[in-house]
């Protein structure tokens, strides 16, 4: 059998993200995104396109670079007002019954034991379809709203610190619950046995966390653990404990050596291949014909915003427009004392100019996968760079809500069925069965969280000292 | 018009809360807990008795005193397993559109940029039905959890803490974003104004927070406030910032000592006597007739755990059971060191023995405010409280679902609706006008949270420097 293809929806729960300038778009409801209703209907259209999942990106401070401060932002939309993702999930529960849930969450501001109870919540509430999307602090902003010095720790430490806060999660996750600790005895009135709930008691550099956990076993225990770190570093700690992946580039070529990377570094952690789904960002414009879809696209164009794009690039604190346009990316960034190695991510080295940035932000072709045609050409373009890219799959880019996944599912979804390469129905209930198969509702036991689990303990409980 | 009474209901996301045993009731769905449909079902059932909200309470570590550790806790599934209140909530948000939400979070664990976040989240989902009740630390293992030692914080410092927690809320959520900051302009591009939109530059004792926040102002701006602090400096808070009081006591004396105190602390704290209500717990088991409701009592009484009741009672760290029955509770507690204000305030004085309480624990007919017959027998009580103790009304102690919220609605909201004194109908649309009457959607003048609102700013933006 081909590979399957893993599709999931790239969201965020703010104006615009990855779309700058469509909210202005006549049938885009995506300004409803303060409004549960708007959630449940978006999450309804990727059920029935049985999707992966719906993954909520995050940011939780403005970015302040492009055109000086926040102005930009605040002026279109850019991931400022964003509503907290989490609940914005637990929204959709109720109204879905197969979907996954991926949520962005920091492990650089939000205590552990906190974290590790709301995705158990969310895994409880929805029967298995949570997923965490490990992320590090990002703008200097978000360091300034939680009382820390910008800068205050380095990106070594950041990390250092987040695989000390998954330890501490999977300890809770894994291994303060037994999995026959909850008996529900009537009879005796017993609803869990002590002698099977342990404390953790870690005591580590970062974090001091007694337990125990909170909540008793979910369907998945430790949530679907996502990442997109793109550094030496990030690939390390992702390549360690992400099950799902997510790359970028700016040009074919970087994007092929990330996946291979990270498919070695994996290899490396003693994880096996197929433990690690590896996802690319994807724009879809479709349609019943290829003209249909070229005049989507037309109207998409004539309404984005290059500002919006350029914000985004440059959230980090770089403002292309106090360079001249012929300046090369290479020399500007130094000139401004932006690192290096940040600047070669985004793929602006090899001489580009700044004009050239400028110019390329708004054109959407120009972006790196992006599909626009009828159904049998869009099939043809995702086999092609599931194959040259070495993928799993994609996370699908909501240009407007309705439409794009609507459209996906329509003319899209079946065609990539007839090639045996997307399902018929969903086969399991859990998010990780979504991305595994059925039957994989927990951790592998190659996963490193799984080195935390218990079996059963003979001795009285440690709980009755 | 008589006093209109104000009745939520008092949950938890747990398997047993203030119902002690009854998770074993044939009719008892609250081991579904986990489950979201629970919640949607019992969301339905208290808007079709058109309640004010329904209330979560929450605590962060589990109470280990009664018994000498974790082991009762665990076995009768007392506060623990517990989910996270807030993600619970939200679940219920798109199946109702009148009930509203209150919920617990810790003002000691969480940093409050994210609190302001998900409180300004769940007001704009629920179209402004969110609450908050604003609680301190209070298990030594919940300190634990958050890596604080016990007892790092005094309990005056712990208020002074929140004092400033709060602020920086208020800050957030009234003085961020002007009212008309969100202009929608589509033919400009123009999301929102950034000239209308401010940092709050925090710099306070405990925090430090810059802003802006992250959510465009939401229905009620600052949620509902909730309190239920009974120390000195417990009630001076509550009497600053708290909209919603709860009180407690284990005699009507010291009942009506804290409202009269309460009442007279907010009109000290510059505020009105309308601009605060204070509810009260309150039991009710009813049904067609005083026979069907003592039948039913009859067989809750049969399932009740007394250690249950035990070990919420002692959860601080007492236990009685190291006592002979025959010690006063005043002497076992000088004697184990336990602080004697903390054990007034439970009414333990007066030569009561440790015999005496444990006996009584059990006794569901002892309890405070324990009302059991029909319709209008629960009704004349009700209103003979409201009148005894100065009250607004009640917050519902939830035996079983389904039926305590069901029966409530079927046989005792009728009689009230007769009397005069309970809705008809929902006349608002967010939490704040259920409590306050229709069109008081946002904070009143005469809250100290309204000073922090900003109006027409004229200068440049401050965010483009």
């Amino acid at each position: 059998m081909s590979r399957q293809i893993h599709v999931s929806l790239l969201e965020m729960a703010t104006v615009s993200h990855n779309n700058y300038g469509l909210w202005r778009h006549p049938d885009n409801q995506k300004w409803r995104y303060r409004e549960a209703a708007f959630w449940v209907e978006l999450a309804q259209v990727c059920e029935a396109a049985k999707l992966d999942c719906i993954f909520q990106a995050d940011l939780v401070g403005i970015a302040a670079g492009y055109g000086g401060g926040m102005d930009v932002p605040i002026r279109q939309g850019i991931h400022v007002p964003i509503s907290d993702p989490m609940l914005v999930q637990a929204t959709m529960v109720a109204s879905t019954s197969r979907l996954g849930f991926g949520t962005t969450v920091s492990a650089t501001y939000e205590p552990p034991f906190s974290l590790a109870r709301s995705m158990s919540t969310l895994d409880h509430l929805s029967s298995g379809r949570a997923g965490w999307n490990i992320v590090m602090s990002y703008t200097p902003n978000a360091n300034e709203n939680y009382g820390l010095k910008v800068g205050e720790l380095t990106s070594e430490q950041r990390y250092d610190r987040a695989d000390e806060f998954v330890e501490v999660c999977y300890k809770l996750w894994e291994g303060s619950w037994e999995e026959d600790a909850v008996v529900m005895d009537r009879a005796n009135s017993i609803y869990a046995d002590p002698r099977k709930v342990h404390r953790i008691d870690h005591v580590g550099t970062y974090f001091s966390v007694a337990g125990p956990h909170l909540c008793e076993p979910s369907p998945q225990r430790t949530p679907v653990l996502f990442q997109a770190g793109m550094s030496d570093r990030g690939r390390r700690f992702a390549a360690t404990h992400a099950e799902v992946v997510f790359v970028s580039g700016r040009s074919a070529e970087s994007l092929r050596m990330a996946t291979r990377d990270i498919r070695q570094q994996v290899l490396a952690a003693g994880r096996r291949h197929e433990d690690v789904k590896i996802l690319c960002e994807l724009a879809v414009v479709t349609g019943p014909t290829n003209e249909a879809a070229e005049a989507k696209l037309a109207h998409f164009q004539e309404l984005t915003k290059a500002e919006g794009y350029l914000a985004h690039m440059f959230g980090g604190g770089f403002d292309p427009l106090r360079h001249p346009r012929e300046r090369t990316m290479e020399e500007a960034m130094a000139l401004d004392g932006i690192n290096r190695k940040d600047s070669g991510a985004y793929g602006f080295g090899g001489g580009v100019t700044v004009g050239e940035v400028v110019d390329r932000a708004a054109d959407l072709r120009s972006k790196l996968n992006f599909a626009v045609g009828d159904g049998p050409a869009v099939a043809d373009l995702l086999e092609e760079w599931m194959e040259e890219y070495d993928l799993d799959g994609f996370l699908l880019r909501n240009f407007i809500h309705p439409g794009t996944v609507s459209d996906f599912g329509e003319y899209v979804v079946p065609e990539l069925q007839r090639r045996g390469i997307y399902r018929q129905e969903y086969e399991g209930t859990t998010l990780r069965e979504h991305l595994f198969g059925p039957g994989h509702k927990r951790l592998p036991s190659t996963h490193p969280g799984s080195r935390y689990r218990i079996t059963a303990v003979a001795e009285p409980s440690p709980l009755a000292a």
